[in-house]
Formats: structure tokens, sequence, C-alpha cells
């Protein structure tokens, strides 16, 4: 997508670790016209699918997932990191590993938004390791849903995560592939 | 917003201890169709103010805060729970008391996203003793930037939250006004 892709050479910072940093537009500060463009793309992409549900996770999953899900006319639902206090029914867990934090966390949904053998597409903000993903596609499962596929509006295809998913036979999209971050520069797959 | 108070009393949970669990279109599962009306309607009650910037709290305030941004054209900045490990920057802090979970907490926003004499309107998911909007508005008050006000989709004018944003000198709109949850149900401000 080549105005995401624009925005992240102008606006993302990278940092040492492989790390970039694009909280203007899509961590923290979030341009709502370009998640709605981030929607419509993945609408685009995943057009002829039957898909009932959007599944994200919070926080920086929101938005991109609540503008795909209002492109798709469906529901979104994002994944917890913590259970709410007026949660009591039952969830789904999954564990979630962050390699930036280096600490095992979990991430859950109420067992009753996601229903066998519904049609979920898995939005999720940056997949590096694709450890949320991970968690998400655990969840899914435990509820029996058929998942469409994965849609990453950044990925860093070198970091595992896009292959994980591509290896357990589920479809993966990203609206933006880094290949490296070379000479401290962001660098596109297919890019010359 | 009839169209609000209609899904509340349809969808809504009335719990012990006043609470009301309303996480099938906004806190878990997200209506994004609802959300865009939301935004809709925010849009409407601040027409003739200007708004630079959206200011919300993560998780549950992004979805609703998103779509009010994507209306009135202006980015979205979401106050964070925990700073995250890229976020190396200078950030404004905040405590937040949690009633439900009985815990100080703290929420913060990188100073480079909120400048001096910005137009800022605050919105938030659910305003019941109202601690992530004096967060929100005590960060909003440490960049120096204007507060145009408040907007809750959900408030329990009830619990002091909405007086106190009054008390503040600012104005308060919320889409639905709980008066209170006598006999279980959920009864509007101005009901007969």
């Amino acid at each position: 997508m080549k105005l995401l892709e624009e925005r992240i050479k102008r606006d993302g910072e990278v940092l040492d670790g492989n790390v970039l940093k694009i909280n203007s537009f899509l961590n923290h500060q979030v341009d709502p016209k370009l998640m709605m463009e981030v929607g419509k793309e993945f609408k685009r992409l995943f057009a002829g699918e039957q898909i009932d549900k959007v599944l994200t996770c919070e926080a920086s999953g929101i938005a991109p997932g609540v503008m795909t899900a209002y492109q798709l006319g469906v529901p979104m639902v994002f994944a917890r990191k913590k259970k709410p206090s007026t949660l009591n029914d039952a969830v789904y867990w999954a564990d979630v590993f962050s390699y930036t934090k280096k600490v095992n966390s979990k991430i859950c949904v109420e067992e009753k938004f996601l229903h066998e053998g519904e049609n979920i597409l898995i939005i999720d903000d940056f997949v590096a390791h694709g450890e949320a993903v991970k968690g998400m596609v655990n969840i899914a499962k435990q509820a029996h849903c058929n998942i469409v596929g994965v849609g990453a509006v950044v990925a860093k295809t070198f970091q595992g995560g896009s292959d994980w998913v591509k290896d357990e036979g589920l479809r993966f999209e990203s609206l933006a592939s880094i290949a490296s971050f070379k000479d401290g520069q962001v660098h596109f797959e297919g890019e010359e």
C-alpha cells in the first residue's frame, strides 16, 4: 500500500535492535483517514472471502481493526491483555511472549463472542515475531472458528511471524512488508 | 442518542454494584457502524468549536475516539496505560484511580503529540467517577492545551465524573446519560 509505505518512510523512526517506531500515525497518535484506507485495502485484499468477524488485540490493533470491520460491515472483537473486573464469564486464554519486553503475558476473549464455524479475519497492527498473532490464532482455534487469514498493517517479514502464519496454512497479507533496516533505513520487499 | 440508548437497553447487562456491562458493542466486541454514528454525533454536538485533536485512553476509548477524529478530520492520540518499551521520549504522566479494581495506575502521552494552545476534545467510552477523564484533563493541562470539552459515549451521571468536568468549567456531553439502575434496569436521564 503505497500511501502507507510513504508514511512509514516519512514519519517512521528506526531504533536500535530492528525496532521501527511509527507511533505518530499508528501506535499512539493515530491518523484516522489512513486507518480508513487501511480498512478499505484489507476489504479489497480479502474480497470474495466470507468474513463474519474481525479479531484483533488491544490496544494498537483496535484502530485498524475497527476500520476494517467497518468496511466489511461486521463486528470487531479485540482480545484483552487483562481480564476486566466486569468480565465474569468464561474466556479463552492464550499466552503471548513479548520479544521487546522479554516477558510472557496473556490475552483473552470472552467465549460468547467467538462461535464455532464463524469466519474470522485476524488483524494486527505490527507483525514481527508474530506472538500476538499466534495468540489470536490459538484463541480462534479454541473457539473452532474458521480463520480466513491474517492481515498485518506492517510486517517485518525477516522476523518470522509472517512465515509462521503461512506455515500454519493460513493466508497472510501485509500492507507494508519491511525486508530490512539496512543502514538505519526502511527497505520494503520488492524495492530495488 | 436514541440508537445508543436502545442498544444499551437491549444488550447491556446490569451487574451488582452499579456496574453496566456493555461489552457486546463497546468494550470488547465493538459495533463499528454504531461507533461511526457516535463519531457523527460528537461532531454534531461540538460543531462550531475549533478542534485540532481528539485525546482518548486505551483500550476502550480508541474505537469511539478514532471514529470521532475521522468525522472531525483531525488526528487522535490515545493515552497509554504502560509506557511502551519503544517509547524513549519525554512523556506526560497522570494518576488514574480505578474504583472497580481499587488500584492506582498511570496513563501517559508522549509530549510531542500535544502542543501548547492546541484545541483538544477528550473522548471517553464510559464516564462514571471520571478517573480516566481526570487523568486526561491533567495531561492536557500539563501540555498547556485548550480543552474544548469532554465527550462520553456513556455516562453514569450519579457517580460524580460528569459533575467534576462541569465544576472544572469544561463542557460535558454524553450520548447516553444513565440516572440510575433502579430495580436492575437502566434508567436514562429525562425518562419518565
